[in-house]
């Protein structure tokens, strides 16, 4: 037996008792006659004592311990003289009567503590010495803990978890497939799922009724920052659903995962639509822990002689409580220069403040009187102290550039405190996406999405304006502005998934040849479905109010897809090439 | 809403209600004026009754339906006047007063009944059709309840479940990686994993302490029948564990997944060598349901004369019960002709009937007297109608041919029972094995299993012929005859890794490059672990009496590693290719 107890159990109750624990030397000390090692595992850390008067052997042994030592020490629970508060088992210590060295450490490359000292790309090549960090291993237990619980709720409402195949087959639509060359069939290749999608559709033809599964995704994209190639869905499909009964089941699981996991509890989303969500925060994931609603100007600000806003095709601006006074020139100067970095492209920033001295300061004096300016200042509920921010131009561009600007405001600000949680479900996306470029239709959910019911005939009979106007029964779930899952009802018909597919530019032969086996399974009694699905790693980080996944994942790559740790991708040898028919094309 | 009840829950007490369900069409029965139709989803079967003299209309309407039409259903339940006691729904029906056909069916290609007419191709090509067969359902059910009850009970035991990447690094050694060429580093390729075998130990040696995960892995092998390439494993690690935890953790997962699943109490599991379970089964997965250990005569049957025997290594047989009447010589002829087979290579059997009358037949009476043949009939504990049936040639062969013979006897005989199971752990396995082809080593587990304590010192010192006799920490967890799950302790010291590659004909540069995360891991604190991995579709088919892992997994793949259904692999656009830096070789 290695231990009796871990490190982090041994209380008040138990002292007199012998005990055995092993683990890692987090630091010793020596105070005169006496050395103290802590020693750590996953589950706390407790205190060793060893005494040079009584044995000097085994006192020295243990001054000869460096850190991350792994250790075992057999001896008695006493009560500490000076208590640790902060620790949990800080009311006692162990006076030890042996101590064993099960392995030796080097001297880590970085400190192991709450606060590290080591940059990113060596904790990524000793992430196993990461992992050992208290922060890191938090986020690992509270990730496991979370899909426990998921699992457990689901199954509590009668889904079941299927595993689907990793092994299927390649698909251009959407984002680049990672591919497996196949050498039982050369020249052919498997591509990793960048969703169960399909599988899961099928599942529903087949009748499973309700299924889940946390299951790893792949997408071979550039990688933009916090982006993994590989990442992790909660997937979920449902049959004989409208889409309230969907809503209905996931905002439960949510509800579920944060009374479980955080002991909060959220209450019921609020809904908005999409057009909604656009217009009044110009965003289809709006953070709803600060206000700041969009206001549009264009019937108040027009005809007055300002050609910036004459001209422009929106006029919008949003209210800013309480900084009129905080928010010097310089600082206003700071904030119309980051808006107008490549990165958001605003051509300016016009603003009023509403002074606490019931004078107005604006930078659109010129053009608009006192009185015009106090009467939009009714529009936005603005009050002494407030300061209207307004951005003007193309619509779609002014809003995400006020979008902007309200985040980088909360920032700033500090509006969202730590542990509020504003969710919302976004409702009513539109079916397809006209990109200029392509000059074809994208599918603005996925392929599979059905259109609303009431679009159907439209979408059947209907000219090529009228499929810019067709709603889908999607959604997306938002949790304080991160997307955090999103779904649809699907099409359950061969005919409308057949219009579709044409609709986003596949001949009848690319439909048959990618989706042919769906396309059969709706003529076999398909019923109708629909589901959604969770990012994991998104929701894992989110809960913790945190903004990368990076450390909610315990092994993960890097910018360049790389894994720093085992070094890999790497080169194989030249006959696992000759065995899949493939070679290295000549640069 | 589409359904107020699913097809398996009205009874009795819901008689009078007014209920809408929604499902499939089992079957349509027309009788006089009434018309009845079983309406099925995952939960049961209910049926709904059309009256022609009541409502005409409706009742030609359900006449139309056809087998696995969707349909939505409106009305009363009432008691039905011939109940159906094979079925929980089947005191009541429904009285329809609204018909919506929800989705049409073709005719399915196959009948989908529990005994269906279709092949296994067509099956696997409409495999959505397949799944809805009850047979194929409950396994599927049951496997996602299997999946809970494994992570309710290891988290309950503290162990977190921990995703490991699935896009890592080749390694020649072991069986054949899929690789994944990478786009962002062309010219390098990423493997899918065999097993999270490295990370799961990085897991332990940062800490994580108890790590579980059930997990896809692959192996791209030549696939044998009822292997697939894709296989789902329950994954486990513990630090601070010496072999007896080990055993006990995982007997008490099993213990408590028969319990949870089939309400079977599997009490303590027996332990045998992996020496005894040669020496008394020819096998290292023997199976415990019958009896016929295997009893060596090498003793008593030489010199006298009988050359077969006089040349032999090893003379063992078994007693086979109670079948010296029932065993005709014909039986007899045909076994012997099965053991001739090419598959199996017996040379002949030897047997020696105790008839009842309490004569002796054998096929050796020349050679030896009934007096001699009556003594070994003590050996075997073989009485009056027993059969001793004896192979004999050199050991190895002829235990593996006895073991067959033993597991054909145990079919031919049908002395399985149903719903009886025999759990064991195989212990003491060999560390290394000598392959003679390639005159080197092969780990017997993998190369990171730890030699036996007491062997450390022959393997760090001793000469190649002391290797072959270094028994590892390694067992076998077996159930009637199938490896259910396998594991051991593993090496947590750099130098007897290292050591360990060696002996595996690893070069320092190769062990560097495949494994220096692991080899440089052990120097910074690595603790003692250990662990297991269950093969969780085999541990399906083994708990529901079957042999075949195919129908527990939703989308297998058929025996050339093709998916029939989504008809993958499949050839891939140039474009991808050549972003991946790759081309088809010529043939």
């Amino acid at each position: 037996m290695y231990r009796s107890n871990n490190c982090g159990e041994l209380r008040i109750a138990d002292i007199g008792k012998s005990v055995t624990i092993a683990g890692w030397v987090q630091k010793g000390r020596d105070l005169g006659g006496l050395t103290f090692v802590d020693v750590r595992d996953r589950y706390g850390v407790t205190q060793l004592v060893f005494n040079m008067d009584e044995n000097a052997d085994l006192c020295t042994q243990a001054r000869r311990l460096a850190r991350e030592y792994v250790i075992q020490a057999i001896g008695i629970v006493r009560e500490r003289s000076s208590k640790n508060a902060n620790r949990a088992t800080g009311d006692v210590e162990i006076e030890v009567r042996e101590l064993n060295i099960l392995n030796e450490s080097k001297v880590p490359p970085f400190t192991i503590e709450d606060e590290t000292d080591g940059g990113d790309d060596i904790r990524m090549k000793y992430r196993y010495l990461d992992l050992r960090r208290s922060p890191i291993q938090s986020n690992i237990i509270f990730r496991s803990r979370l899909a426990l619980e998921t699992r457990k709720y689901l199954d509590s409402q009668g889904f079941l978890e299927v595993e689907t195949p990793f092994l299927i087959k390649s698909t251009p639509e959407g984002a680049r497939d990672f591919v497996v060359p196949s050498r039982l069939n050369q020249g052919q290749f498997y591509a990793l799922p960048q969703s169960p999608q399909t599988f899961k559709q099928i599942l529903m033809v087949a009748g499973l009724d309700k299924y889940f599964q946390i299951v790893k995704c792949f997408r071979d994209e550039d990688l933009r920052a916090d982006r993994q190639p590989e990442f992790t869905q909660i997937d979920c499909e449902m049959s004989y659903v409208h889409i309230e009964d969907i809503l209905n089941t996931f905002e439960g699981l949510t509800r579920h995962l944060f009374r479980q996991t955080l002991s909060i509890e959220l209450g019921d989303f609020p809904r908005m639509t999409y057009d909604d969500a656009l217009r009044l925060y110009g965003s289809d994931k709006p953070d709803l822990r600060y206000d700041m609603q969009f206001v549009a100007l264009n019937d108040v600000v027009k005809g007055k002689g300002f050609s910036v806003f004459d001209e422009a095709e929106l006029v919008v601006g949003i209210c800013v409580k309480d900084i009129a006074e905080k928010y010097s020139n310089k600082d206003m100067k700071d904030l119309t220069e980051w808006l107008q970095r490549p990165q958001i492209g605003a051509k300016g920033l016009v603003y009023i403040k509403y002074q606490e001295d019931g004078s107005i300061k604006s930078t659109i004096g010129k053009f608009y009187t006192d009185s015009e300016l106090n009467s939009w200042a009714q529009r936005f509920n603005a009050e002494k102290g407030d300061v209207i921010m307004i951005l003007s131009g193309e619509t779609e561009k002014t809003r995400k550039q006020l979008s902007e600007l309200r985040l980088e405001l909360g920032r700033r600000l500090e509006l969202a405190k730590p542990g509020d949680f504003k969710p919302l479900w976004v409702l009513d996306f539109p079916l397809l996406e006209w990109d200029e470029e392509s000059g074809r239709f994208h599918a603005m959910h996925h392929p599979f999405t059905s259109p609303k019911k009431e679009d159907i005939p439209r979408m059947l009979h209907g000219d090529h304006e009228t499929m810019k106007s067709l709603k889908a029964d999607a959604y997306d779930m938002v949790i304080n502005g991160a997307e955090i899952g999103g779904g649809s009802i699907r099409i359950h018909d061969r005919t409308l998934q057949s219009k579709n597919f044409d609709l986003l530019g596949f001949s009848k032969e690319e439909a048959e040849a990618q989706f042919g086996f769906l396309l059969g399974a709706f003529e076999y009694g398909a019923p109708p479905h629909g589901g959604l699905a969770f990012g994991f790693d998104r929701l894992c980080a989110v809960m913790n109010g945190q903004s990368s996944i990076r450390d909610f994942i315990a092994f993960p790559k890097n910018n360049q897809g790389r894994d720093m740790m085992i070094d890999a991708p790497s080169p194989v040898h030249q006959d696992q090439l000759k065995e899949l028919g493939l070679e290295l094309k000549e640069k």
